[in-house]
């Protein structure tokens, strides 16, 4: 048994962390915890949530350090603000935990992002050199050595899904980038209030266009300049993401077809369509990132839907646990 | 021209109001304010609410007394916190004004309705003793006289339509309060930032069972108890109330209609459904009260739905206003 | 191993089943049927439902008789219309078959009822005399020997779970009939295409006020009558039953946060809240009815919350299958 | 005045030329009419809308053919299948009549268009010939000459008035084509029943993605190629689309910025935002289309939005009415 924290266990990802965790039979949820400071400490996770009322009873601790757990757990997720994942991940890494960091902390290994992108410099080089970046489907290999998992951002997830086997396969013609335009439930913007995401004013919308900290991720993941659009959706949760691409000439579906075949026919999570797309009510409360797609003479466009909490952050994480100790990919999760 | 100042204009009471009064031909809009402390202050109305851009956009000017505007403007409209319109109003009215509150604070002739249910001891016992209910279908003499209209909230007015024809006619059995389910959209609890109404923690659940500030309000002014429970909904305006009442032993089908009927049939903006009942889309975005009612034995159910930004707030105000003035009672609200 | 017929599959009740049946490590799902005249006969169930792709992905088989399938399973659930039901049962039953239905053709031993709210002789009164009604907390011991349980309908048990503990300790003034306000995501409604139910007519309204068909479903089986009123809300899921009823002289809220324990304690798919109520967020997608209830003089408000589609159909369904067989009665629910 | 009749008066752009008309001071609605074959015929329009009870209370009447109503109006607006425009222009042209039409039947030049995206051979090239295309901004001149006015389809409106300025003043690098991701309500399938549009089925999905006849209708109008691909959204009404594209080199922000100004800083019904991007919220029940940008490099983001119903159908009727009248273009719309 994993003896496990979860540290941002008040948050919408943190939930969905304790829900998967709870019922996982190699993992025991050693505590719950949320910053001192939270005016969340000391409740139960099941009064802010009272879905959880029943099954995940756990009081939200207050921790003003690493070391305050760091000695009674294996592993550790932190669905934290990027600042304290920053200092805290470090923290338990160095008293032997495994860390899976659903923040932007560890994803990209250049300095510069962080200063450009979170206003930030990074303190901590050597963990981001070492960190892995936990897309899943993609690192395996790599997770099941690590000690640090940057799990991925929700957009990049959706996005590096439906264009990495494009990529690999050496089927796009680069000279025009692939143009993403995503929309993602409003969950995405967490749990804190704001007027941007009361009821009355979520609208669909665009927003941070050539600018969200998204783009520099996904680019430098995939070794390709992309234009990401993002937009808030009026929906709790998912988001779905639809990429124009130039194929190279010659390029026909079947190649498509072949290329999301080889990179997924063992992939238990990404659900690949032989026909049609898929929608966000197809992934809501699932694990999977869906893709489907659709070529006319040199374009192809690429749907991709996932739960934004989930394939977009805490299922991601878990599945990284499931492949870092050894467990069945989808433990837990299906 | 009546030269018309809105207050707490940044609201979503307060867009309304720009929105009727703009288009009144015999109101002149002199100014918008908020608070001088408010955030908006300085900012263009059509900046926070981008569907006034080219109809309403005037700037919100910092309001920290009411002698800053008071000599420029004939009418006030008060969309603003309760304490704040118990000072301002006052002011207003003691520089000739006439002043149309949309909040609490003159709306119940009692002291004690104030330290109960609101917090504060009232200072203004004589404005409060002569400020008049602005429930518009029933006080429209005292209203053509009145210097301070109280405008009745959003659930009282959906409330008190539905009943007060019935308590006139004397067909309500009173040895069982009338119960009154009332659902009401996420707008009736302001723009102001909060968790509670954040677009992923709404759902449909009641609230403030027993204790609303609504209910002494409902039955300070038809003079009998009623039992009130609200909920909040998951959509953004209006308010549906369904009322369960009982009949006086032989009162019928035929005699509500006509309670109804005799009640309404001179009034345009309450429609009464001869079959059938009303929806909240059937209100929305429009100054009615629609009322409907079923009868079964000595059980009567009514339900009567309005936008409670409109009829249960700014419709009614500027309905109040047309009264006041002699000007049509409709006039620039359909 | 209990080879398993879901009848009915398509609709959104019979996807829930097979969601949860897919998981129940005691029962294998032998086939998925539909009516032989249904458009979907031959399809994929995942094909209508993506959300199960890769996880249910068994053919919707048409179904002409119940000699097609009886002498391959040993349960059959009917999630069909409230005709088909009543003549597919018995022939199931007759085969020596374990019926779970969830339509209200046994639903109540009266033959009235039938003729009287649903339109049609019933044809089986033996079966109708011997079926047990499949409210699973109180119903447990004559469960365990039934061959034929007649699920509950949604709304009804949302009201009798919050009625029937203050029934049982006989805590209500019943000369004032329980007010059963209650309103139910669309899915109700069931997946055939109609105006009524299209996304944009759905809005907040009461329907069938006096004449719903499950009034006398709640009134014959708590044995008193009620008045109950059904609303249409504007969301997929969830039911939330607001009930205000009247306490015997000096009974306390203690009296009835005691009734409340003892029914339930004992019951996992029962939540009864210490302080707050529930809302239709905190039980969608769960298998629980969350109970919450104030009391003010002689009033009391008791509201119930569930998700339709699973406390209401087919989460207790399953629950009901767990109690006949001897199964943990959680079982693959949460 | 100008006596009119609408057709296809029970559908949801029925329902909003009804409104605007009730209320144009140099129109009388002569009659309402849906095809005699309809349910609705018979019906008051405020029957199947209650919103419009007390403000538009006509029958809606049975039409059989142009004759039944030619001779009594001057001007005819046609909400109807494409098909049945097609049949129905002919006649009310030939009686003398100006007719607006909301359908695809007279919106392209081209025969193949109709064989090849509507599935139906065109009878009437003379008329198709003599057709204006009503999107009103570019048209002016031919719309105040013209006897039959094609109202331009909801996408078609929502991107050419995006990309039309651009064109205009030669902007565009065409070696990429345009990419248009839109999103539009689901009122914009119209008002049948359908499990497509159920409310339980809706959730933001693409569909038509490279077939979808709108796109030939913007490609033809703007003379360009261009990529479109549709969305379904999970609100009522509204359309927004986001046009990726590529500006020719040394292209900058504010010759964009000028290419818009000149464009519509005389058009009342299109707002070009000085910063910032609209959202559907903005523009919902309103006549505008609202447009907004941004520039990086040679890559162009436009952000347009609209109502789909209104500026989309018609109020962009009503505006072409206004402008081949000589009414002021905005009247009785704002």
């Amino acid at each position: 048994m994993l003896n496990t924290l979860i540290v941002g266990a008040s948050g919408y990802a943190g939930v969905e962390l304790a829900t998967y965790l709870n019922r996982h039979p190699q993992v025991n949820i050693t505590a719950l915890a949320v910053s001192a400071q939270s005016p969340d400490a000391g409740k139960l996770l099941s009064d802010l949530h009272p879905q959880l009322k029943g099954i995940v009873d756990l009081p939200l601790q207050p921790l003003s350090q690493a070391a305050d757990f760091a000695d009674k757990v294996d592993v550790v997720f932190l669905a934290t603000a990027h600042e304290v994942s920053h200092d805290l991940a470090p923290e338990f890494l160095a008293a032997g935990c495994v860390v899976f960091d659903l923040s932007a902390a560890f994803r990209v290994n250049e300095e510069s992002f962080f200063t450009d992108y979170y206003g930030f410099p990074h303190q901590h080089l050597d963990w981001l050199e070492k960190a892995v970046y936990g897309l899943a489907e993609w690192q395996d290999e790599k997770i099941k050595e690590a000690r640090l998992i940057a799990v991925p951002g929700c957009y990049p997830t959706a996005a590096q899904l439906a264009l990495k086997p494009l990529i690999e396969a050496n089927l796009l013609n680069l000279d025009q980038w692939p143009v993403i335009n995503a929309t993602s439930g409003v969950s995405g913007a967490g749990r804190k209030a704001s007027v941007t995401t009361s009821f009355c004013e979520v609208s669909l919308q665009p927003y941070g266009i050539f600018t969200h900290r998204h783009q520099p991720e996904i680019a430098a993941h995939l070794g390709i300049p992309v234009i990401f659009t993002p937009h808030l959706g009026n929906f709790p949760r998912g988001i779905l993401a639809t990429t124009t691409c130039r194929l190279k000439p010659g390029i026909t579906h079947d190649d498509v077809a072949e290329a999301f075949h080889n990179a997924y026919q063992d992939k238990p999570l990404v659900r690949v369509y032989e026909k049609g797309v898929p929608s966000i009510k197809g992934v809501v409360g699932l694990p999977f990132c869906d893709i489907g797609f659709a070529v006319k003479g040199e374009h192809l466009i690429v749907v991709s839907a996932e739960d934004n909490l989930l394939k977009g952050a805490s299922s991601q994480a878990v599945q990284c646990l499931n492949i870092r100790f050894g467990f069945p990919e989808t433990q837990s999760l299906i």
